[in-house]
């Protein structure tokens, strides 16, 4: 039995970052899953975790962790398997500036992603049950927050700024993979892990962006980390949105 | 002569972490003084550097490095000199959680940074003058963000809100300085390099918060940075305002 227990909700975005780590270092592992849809990380037993009631925690023996990405870096100094930190300063360091860079990003994409998924998903719902998880998060502050996440809606231009944001990543991200195979050079890095656990679906989401013609290099990459053993193996286990990765997969010819 | 730049503002904030980290490991380094109250920052020679326009950027050789936390962890894996990232990789993520708490705290304390010093400091100036330095910002969207900026008042509720949230981090530093000396345990660590540099003039910003009735181990914790040799020499070329950190350190019972 494994002592690492990952709570937390789909293999995607900061939810999927250590599941992504952990999977490339062939790290046996637990996922509890919190369904952030039905706001389980506000349930006392989780915030007695995570008193931020953010996704992931990562609990490692009696050691507890809540920042997802130093949470990478512990994985890959902590663990046996493929080291996914450079040796080389120089190279960590730009390691660390490309991770820091798509964690900015993907405050521009996390809009998208409750305007696509998360906000029809929430209010799908029954609106009674709706508002029955809601009165039972544990804080006032939370359930205003969450009551007002729940309902919200973007304006025409708030989504339009946050397509052309991510848009502007995309080629950000093109330039340098123009240059080198990843991110950091000739070697597959946390960069990679980070970037792609919240870049993954934009095939899906901003097709306009993430395409062969306007991204090549960008979709060439996206293309080989799906083909990483690790990745369809977690893929598999999701149960809402990540599923959409094996489409995603599929149409960039991946045998899945 | 040395190999290292930083082009860098005041030693405070992020323009002045890598000051404070390579102060520490005894780096000789040279400070080419970018001037952020005349929006030297925005000058196509440091644009060229940096085309973000932010501070610090650090320049080692041919290698050119602009996000201040993980450049000081560049800086202590680069250079001789004591050790400032501990080897335990359960201590190093919680060098990391802080440093990233800090950093996301800071962005409180920018409100009050720009409502008590830096926004008055730029209105001080003659009106033709900051039209003048505006203009010559290279691009369109740097202008209106500057312009903004540079006119920009707060409401007393956001003033109310960023020191509440300034206060509140207060307590949790002073809640892990009550079981530990320094941030991360025995030593200290880029995680009281990264933290100082942003919370050094809290007893001058926020007293109501910041004394020794409130936060004993914060302000004790405070007055033993205050006392290594690094940091007054490094205050003592500060040009404004950095300066109050000497007196701060005077009030605090430091020889200045």
């Amino acid at each position: 039995m494994s002592d690492v227990t990952v709570h937390t909700w789909e293999p995607n975005s900061n939810s999927g970052k250590p599941l992504f780590a952990l999977a490339e270092k062939g790290v046996e592992f637990e996922h509890a899953y919190v369904d952030i849809v039905k706001f389980e990380q506000h349930m006392p037993d989780y915030l007695a975790l995570n008193p931020a009631g953010t996704v992931p925690t990562m609990v490692h023996g009696d050691r507890i962790f809540v920042e997802s990405t130093p949470m990478c870096e512990y994985v890959d100094a902590a663990f046996p398997g493929p080291k996914l930190v450079p040796d080389d300063p120089a190279a960590r360091y730009r390691m660390r500036e490309w991770a820091l860079r798509t964690d900015i990003a993907a405050a521009a994409l996390s809009v998208l992603g409750w305007h696509m998924f998360l906000g029809p998903m929430v209010r799908a719902m029954d609106p009674a049950e709706l508002e029955r998880l809601i009165a039972r998060i544990p804080t006032k502050e939370r359930r205003i927050a969450w009551s007002t996440a729940a309902h919200a809606t973007f304006t025409e231009q708030q989504l339009a700024d946050a397509r052309a944001r991510v848009g502007a990543y995309v080629a950000e991200l093109d330039a340098q993979l123009a240059m080198t195979p990843w991110l950091v050079g000739d070697d597959y890095t946390l960069a990679d892990t980070v970037t792609f656990a919240n870049f993954y679906a934009l095939p899906m989401t901003v097709p306009e962006y993430a395409n062969r013609e306007n991204a090549p290099h960008y979709m060439d990459w996206l293309t080989r980390i799906y083909a990483r053993p690790a990745t369809l193996k977690l893929f598999r286990t999701s149960r809402s949105l990540g599923q959409r990765a094996l489409q995603i997969a599929a149409d960039l010819g991946v045998v899945t």
